[in-house]
């Protein structure tokens, strides 16, 4: 494999794999000619695909691996009799250092599991979590955590802050990120015990993050913050609430226009803005999870994504390497007070 | 006061109190000409009001109450020194016998500390929730705690299970609603404790429940099922990403529409259908929270709404009342078997 940017490919997670991976790649080469793209997957499946498409076929070099990882696999089955799957091999790329970053839009429980035991959590990082960005009036945002997480501390949380501030450089391109922890506003006493804490942490930490304070759920359609910090049953149900509210709208929306003839010819005529609307808020456009906290950028893509999606996902795992986004994080780490290993005294070093 | 249905309301609470509260009795009249309206508030403030609207003047019976509870009190001081307050007084109407329920738009954590120190709770129940209705895809749905609970054991989350069913029942006029757990589904251990210990006592119980497990974040805004149980921290989040995630897209549509002459002209054409799904989304329509677990109706009206939404508030106090919802709240509990009070056995009883 030649070139330094090398993304390890799942070819047999998704539905519509292997197409939709090699159709991916194809299109991700058009936005990042230098990246090479190593793939892993049944070589009888994926060459007729790539025989297709020249243009991902220049970039891509296949490893054959016989098995793959079901969407019903447990994490604790992929990791006991998956060695051999095209997800196992993905992420063993690397951590060999073969390639600096992971796709697949296999299963999310055994993609987890496989990625804690192959590339292990950072140092200080006790569960990783995970992270992506949506839509939102004043522009995107990122959340975390989305699942891997369902209760979580302060100290989880102020990690959370710290590594969703460092993706939303990375992958929103933003300098100074603001930063919110998601809460409630209802009642006196406002929201659990760990979020007040983090929030505490977080107002006294030296961190050069921009802390915001509480953010509510009427905030994260709007985008008052970059970053929502949340644990992972909050946030896993507050990202599908806002999936399947925009889902409402756009099938409301659609009924409307095909309601009366009048309707219909109002579409007609106004269909450029709607579908600059559409593709403002377009799901494809926003499919690429990363699994934060690990020794490897590991991207997970939705696994009923196109062609258009998975290029997403790809070009989500480019960001977070030419961003160097685990040294970034581990750069903050380091300065987070209280955390991790005690450090040396200044004097010390000296 | 005359008529046998009477609704305290509290005329101090909202932005637009005192007039928006006068004009939302006038509005709900004509859809409940039986009610009647015990209005508690500043005299001086509420008769101009009175005077300007025959309508509402005729089925309404004010009391004067010298003080009002502000927007920015604590729970703790609305209950110490708020004795003679319009939210205080209107409460203690419903426990006097002088009304069947009472409704007020001010201030939500004054109003459960309150109406929890002068109601109590119902036998067995720990502490009151928020409920409310919203739209859906399918329809309408309910949802609940939306914020008084921030931490739920599973002996909770059975009863909002319980409640919610009853309040689908009275306000969506539902004969057999369908109720849902909401989860997570990303990883191999779904959600915490209390929601796996709740599904398995929904799933044993002899309840006359039509409990569908477990649903997701999306399936919210889809209407999988009518009745959505949660603890308070996740369903205030829930809702208010709903909310604000509606107001991102009627904002984009509003842009869209104004983004060139072509757009401009096509709303114009299709603006009947438009308006229609503004009016099936319509807040204003969903407006009426309920406190239950109350031994009486007390409804809740956004603050900020107006004299339409008020009203809305006001019909939902009333289907409660016509419902007899308590009353089938506590029939369902004393069906719900290892619940509250040891019942004396059949033997016994005979």
């Amino acid at each position: 494999m030649t070139g330094n940017l090398v993304i390890a490919v799942d070819a047999m997670g998704g539905d519509q794999a292997p197409a939709m991976v090699v159709e991916g790649i194809g299109m991700a080469r058009k936005r990042f000619p230098d990246a090479r793209f190593l793939v892993f997957g049944d070589e009888g499946e994926v060459r007729p695909y790539l025989d297709g498409s020249p243009e991902a076929a220049a970039v891509t070099e296949v490893r054959h691996t016989p098995n793959r990882v079901t969407d019903d696999a447990k994490p604790s089955q992929a990791l006991k009799s998956g060695r051999d799957t095209s997800m196992f091999r993905a992420i063993e790329a690397v951590t060999r250092g073969e390639a600096q970053a992971v796709v697949s839009a296999g299963n999310t429980g055994a993609l987890m599991g496989i990625a804690r035991f192959v590339l292990k959590t950072l140092p200080g990082i006790e569960r990783p979590a995970i992270v992506t960005y949506f839509p939102t009036e004043r522009g995107e945002s990122v959340m975390l955590d989305l699942g891997a997480n369902v209760e979580c501390g302060a100290k989880t949380l102020v990690e959370f802050a710290v590594m969703g501030e460092v993706f939303a450089r990375a992958v929103l391109g933003l300098t100074q990120p603001t930063v919110g922890l998601l809460n409630i506003g209802a009642e006196e006493l406002k929201g659990n015990e760990a979020v007040k804490q983090a929030a505490n942490s977080l107002r006294e930490s030296t961190l050069p993050i921009s802390f915001q304070g509480f953010v509510e759920g009427t905030d994260i359609g709007y985008g008052a913050v970059d970053v929502v910090v949340t644990d992972g049953f909050t946030g896993n149900v507050a990202l599908k609430t806002v999936e399947g509210t925009s889902r409402l709208y756009s099938n409301l929306l659609k009924k409307a226009f095909r309601s009366s003839l009048l309707a219909r010819l109002g579409y007609f005529l106004s269909r450029g803005a709607i579908n600059r609307l559409r593709d403002r808020v377009d799901p494809r456009r926003y499919n690429g999870a990363m699994l934060v906290g690990l020794n490897g950028v590991v991207v997970k893509s939705h696994g009923g994504t196109d062609p258009f999606g998975f290029a997403n996902a790809l070009g989500v795992a480019i960001d977070l390497v030419q961003h160097r986004f685990n040294h970034t994080i581990k750069e903050d780490f380091a300065r987070l007070s209280g955390y991790g290993e005690p450090e040396e005294p200044e004097a010390a070093r000296a």
